[in-house]
């Protein structure tokens, strides 16, 4: 079902349906083709459905007059990354709109559209959803994944000497909206300026999660901050030891890190980067780097689960003390 | 998973998942007790899970300072709803929180009890969620059935002779609201005006559809007006004839007609009742009845699918031609 329709007053129900929004569920009949109160999900044998939400909001998760397009990745990304993080492949979502005056003819077409080379790229379909009219834009959705269950990837399922991976680089992009707030030197190269704006604007997430899943014993997407999130999953019972110089950044996080348009420890703090930390039995080494390596994917290891509760660097100092990173920095 | 709680900073993360939300999963296991990713949803033989979602914004569905548990009333009901039109008993649901800055602990306690109230009612529990901070509160929610596919109720499936039931009284919420809003006189009787502002808070969901599905053709809710969701039910194919006076109207709305403080094209075209509409095969009227009346659900016969186009009352005027109530009124 899409509902709700009549309440977006300057654009009717039947063009944001019939040129926007039908396209997106690719005909599938678990969407009634848009025309009941609800949808229904397949079941697959051995597989569970795997559900996840994320919400963005104006103001909050992007600016007001950002590109669609961009917004549309965001929605997708924060929501894949989860179903990766769970070791889940993609199956389909719900869209809940909620639509402030300002949304054009232009941009819904240019939202649904880019929604539809993201489907086509990670293969799902759109389901069924709901609009409302708002002051702010806010997009609420709703992922479905499968994964079979026994390769479920939970979080605090770690043994002591766990590997610690982390997939991609870390701090793109906040690089980037350091320069969109301004707090970068306008001295910096435009094609460096532009390789973090479109880490910023277009963050992708990391699909390695359902390939590797039955190697791993924990893992997390990095949405709150690496040191956030690899506490997350480490929990109450046990600690990580990290190898600082192993962190993996690019080579122009390392320009901006050299020319103090960044610092280290806001690297190792930052959201939004969608990769995946992911705890590994010494014995998987070999395979984890195999598939990621099949799958153009860098993967990187950076520490190992210890017994001692907390995180500390190879220097053996605490990496989560509050003034750790006046000394580091 | 419940997340992005660190984006509520007057609140912490902790108290809100702690004292306010996860004694909503009732430690089902799909729920990873909010410590993971994402959730998983069960699948039992023969059974579908069946997806709606509906969002609520604070300004367009309830005002700003309403009672918290008329605002989890709300989206609880405009879900359930959607659910027992398709044929579905509740399973689940997951909540997308977008919480301004004067929501308080105090609201959060009040909101989450009266969920708990309403969980444990109607039989279903919190999977997952995730909170955001804006400006305006707003609720996003997917709720999961359950329903065989065989009986799955659907629009648009209907055969000419078809018996039109609806369940419940119409145009009760809407007079609530135009009690709000200062339209109705102030010597309303007072008991008079507490039933209908308890209509309009607290609209309930009639539950009958997972029952009296296998007998119905056809069913959708109640949410945008009487007329409205009847044209969408008939579709294009079909026509239908409605016996106006008997369409079930309580002794108070009564009352409110007759000192004109509603009319009666209002009363079809309002939106919010949660009652259902049913296309119900002529050979399955009794037992559709001895259902009703076993449930102690209030449910009229008021019309029938006719071959020819339209809506048209017992008079043979089209229902739904701009002028009819004009005339009516």
């Amino acid at each position: 079902m899409i509902k709700k329709f009549s309440k977006i007053r300057s654009i009717s129900e039947s063009q944001i349906i019939e040129k926007y929004l039908t396209k997106l569920n690719f005909d599938k009949k678990e969407s009634f083709g848009f025309n009941n109160d609800a949808s229904y999900l397949n079941s697959f044998k051995n597989y569970k459905n795997i559900v996840t939400n994320d919400s963005i909001v104006e103001g909050v998760d992007f600016f007001k007059n950002d590109n669609p397009q961009s917004i549309a990745q965001k929605i997708v990304t924060s929501n894949l990354s989860d179903l990766s993080a769970m070791g889940a492949k993609p199956y389909c979502y719900t869209l809940n709109l909620c639509l402030p005056k300002y949304i054009t003819i232009d941009w819904l077409k240019s939202f649904s559209n880019y929604l539809n080379k993201l489907q086509k790229k990670y293969n799902f379909f759109l389901l069924g959803g709901d609009l409302s009219k708002s002051k702010q834009l806010m997009i609420s959705s709703t992922f479905f994944g499968l994964a079979k269950y026994k390769n479920i990837i939970s979080r605090n399922n770690l043994s002591i000497d766990d590997d610690i991976w982390i997939t991609g680089n870390l701090g793109e992009s906040y690089v980037g909206l350091k320069i969109i707030k301004n707090k970068v030197s306008e001295n910096l190269d435009i094609k460096i300026k532009n390789y973090f704006l479109k880490k910023y604007y277009f963050p992708t997430p990391c699909m390695i999660g359902c390939k590797i899943a039955k190697y791993c014993n924990s893992g997390i997407d990095i949405s709150d901050g690496f040191i956030g999130d690899l506490k997350k999953i480490i929990g109450t019972k046990f600690g990580a030891k990290i190898q600082l110089n192993s962190l993996p950044i690019s080579k122009f996080v390392k320009i901006a890190l050299k020319n103090n348009f960044l610092r280290f420890d806001e690297i190792i703090n930052c959201g939004d980067d969608y990769e995946l930390i992911l705890i590994v039995p010494k014995k998987n080494s070999d395979k984890i780097q195999e598939i990621a390596y099949k799958n153009k994917i860098k993967i990187s290891k950076i520490g190992k689960i210890i017994k001692t509760k907390g995180i500390f660097s190879e220097y053996g100092k605490s990496v989560i003390s509050k003034n750790y990173f006046k000394h580091f920095a």
